[in-house]
């Protein structure tokens, strides 16, 4: 990469949101990822930026895509990566986050990638611990590397996100990808539109500068880019969980909903899919769909992300002529 | 390893099943995996052929022997290895197996090794996904590492396979190891007899070219190797599932029913075994048994394997002079 | 490190327990210690001391931090290392524990670290691999790397060992910890305490050459360090289960206890720890506390000691000139 390109992310010592991230950050970051995909599109997909560097992954909620996606970053750039599997941990003999933390903490790593159901906890963390944390989702809150992930799918695909009009529909409310997305589109520019039921909507949605949609129909019209959420059935309760049938009825992305749309829009979801849910199949895997090339920009990412943050060239008592 | 050989498996991107195979490319797959015994044997017991290489290890089925087997076959080649424990991915939210492979196969890696309780399951991901795949067992379909594990542990103590006497006992009809054994033994010559009660037996085994059994005494008269299966009680329902005592009493490798074949006969089993259900702890220990040289043939066995399909010397555009 | 100085644990192949160890073993492991924090607390905090040996760690029971300690110790020192998880494994199909080893013992690791609820489980190993086999703990028998770590800690902190008062209080009967501590520092020459209710006391302690207090202001006077325990409530039955609320009235460690002991006394806990239940978690985090330093301190001893046993140089017949 440009030995001579500022640094992103300098002097953030971890990537705990989007909110953090000046425009000039995320921009930097993705140019990083452009260079990234290139590393793992080759046959020998493996640097030695990160050689000897120690990542621990802690993922107190199960995910295959992003524990794995980390897990390759990790290993593309050459650091050692470990799993901290809490299912099997001393979290279950009733040790705190903060206990648990700090004992991988004493163990040196280098950077602590962490998902937890808890609004919050990666920057509790990061308060205590020594080394970089990277948020990979914190309950409701946010789940930065997923919005840069889109991002660098949208830019890739479209050469811009500044003036594009970008619908996120579906399950708002429980969303920290939603959160995040939002953040970094209105940053760089973007029309942001959020389209879902009153339901699924988080209180306070309008001030954060997006325009609100009840209808797939208005909410899509017209849009560059169609972001569906996953229905997270497991967070509602009650009355307010919908029925899967209604709900794809009537917010399920499909052929006829898709016309509103632009005829080039990009359809996205973060996965992991709910088909005949929040998704057609045909549309899934439509030509319209960049939804692989979203997890393969995913590893790019959190390399360029975790780069970033622990080249030792970005302090600048550390530069070399 | 000699560059002048030709290619096991070449043209083929993936290894399904014994069934694609050429008396040929088992044979070249033996010579190599023979060099690659003698890598494990050293103190450093690495190699670089496969170096910033990723391999996904997807196993749906928990299995010790073959999942270490293959995690340290890559280790050795120097690849980049991830295991995806199935049962803490999001396969628990629902995603399926289609699109869980889809989405491992966005992060570009090079080899994906599947086990699935699905026969065929190795097959449909190998028309998905844009890397090699390797069947490490399906359903009762195929286990074709297993089978040339055995092969090579029997090459390597009989100088070779042609015209040897091979009698498999016990529960052919749930086991793939089995069938792949089966179509392995009699592409390189050998006699291949199987012995079990009839309700053990699938349906059309006859036509797979073998000689039927009933009773271990008959089954094993002159046998060179008696190749023990595992009782899989797990599969089985209702009134087809035999009694511990019965079973060993008529189809469990005793001493006694060990005297029918030759004297130099090999003992092997897949593992793990049932101590005391198809084999007698004593013959298991015993000194015709060759069962831990079989899972040290394993490791070198899955070496050759994946590096016969990622040898970029393999594509003839790619050869260097 | 110094390539001159003699070797620790020449010519133990295996580190089953502190009994086995002279004094001079467990002074040079904890000098080769003190290189090895160094190592860590490097940016590129690796080593290719054991590059191309292959670790497996096989742990019965769950551990966070013991595993991922000889984890990262073993990346460190540029091994392979390949978790096997029990619950997760054949195990579950019946496999023993002898036939599980000798399966992974085929697979030519260099060294089996092993973890498992009876006493006497790594020592039986030994017998049986042809590998270097590591005590991570058995039963209530021995757990040899947590003292090596604790003396470590306790040597950097006060320059040395003999002499010093140590008091370890607590859950005596069901700790490992215990046992392997009150042998090492007995070896070192240091006065040894322990302190609990006599319930919480195994049969013999007297014989194993410790003053027994049960009470916590005798058994803490003028002690210059308070070893705290676990209590191991889930190893208890019925009528000998203590209340935890009277069980940190009369044995955990606040204030007005530590009061007893010297001002310049070490506070240690192996981890993981009920706060409010042996230990107060002001005291837990307050000044007097080592307790992350232990933690750092076993990443440091589980690479001195598989180094040392590793090492090809400390076998006579191969020292280079």
């Amino acid at each position: 990469m440009n030995e001579r390109a500022p640094f992103p992310l300098y002097p953030h010592r971890h990537l705990l949101g989007i909110k953090d991230l000046s425009p000039s950050d995320i921009e930097l970051l993705l140019d990083r990822a452009d260079d990234a995909v290139a590393i793992s599109r080759q046959s020998e997909k493996k640097t030695s930026t990160l050689r000897g560097r120690t990542q621990i992954n802690l993922f107190y909620e199960a995910s295959t895509r992003t524990q794995s996606s980390f897990e390759l970053a990790g290993k593309r750039l050459g650091a050692d990566v470990m799993n901290m599997s809490v299912a099997s941990s001393s979290v279950k003999k009733g040790e705190t986050l903060i206990d648990t933390a700090m004992t991988l903490n004493a163990m040196r790593p280098d950077i602590l990638v962490i998902r937890h159901a808890s609004a919050g906890a990666a920057a509790l963390l990061a308060q205590k611990v020594g080394c970089s944390v990277v948020n990979a989702g914190d309950g409701a809150h946010e789940h930065p590397t997923q919005a840069l992930l889109d991002a660098l799918t949208i830019r890739r695909a479209k050469g811009k996100i500044a003036r594009l009009t970008v619908a996120i529909c579906g399950d708002i409310g429980h969303s920290r990808v939603a959160r995040s997305n939002i953040l970094l589109l209105n940053a760089l520019g973007a029309r942001v539109r959020v389209v879902a039921p009153s339901t699924l909507l988080p209180a306070g949605i309008s001030a954060m500068g997006v325009e609100v949609f009840n209808t797939m129909k208005e909410g899509l019209h017209g849009a560059d880019v169609v972001m569906m959420l996953r229905l997270q059935r497991e967070r509602m309760q009650g009355a307010f969980v919908p029925s899967v049938r209604e709900y794809f009825r009537y917010y399920g992305l499909d052929a006829e909903k898709l016309k509103a749309a632009r005829d080039d829009a990009l359809v996205m979801h973060p996965g992991p899919m709910n088909r005949g849910v929040e998704i057609a199949s045909e549309i899934a895997d439509g030509p319209q769909s960049v939804i692989q090339e979203q997890v393969e920009m995913g590893v790019a990412v959190r390399m360029a992300v975790m780069e970033a943050l622990l080249d030792p060239r970005r302090n600048p008592e550390g530069v070399a002529g």
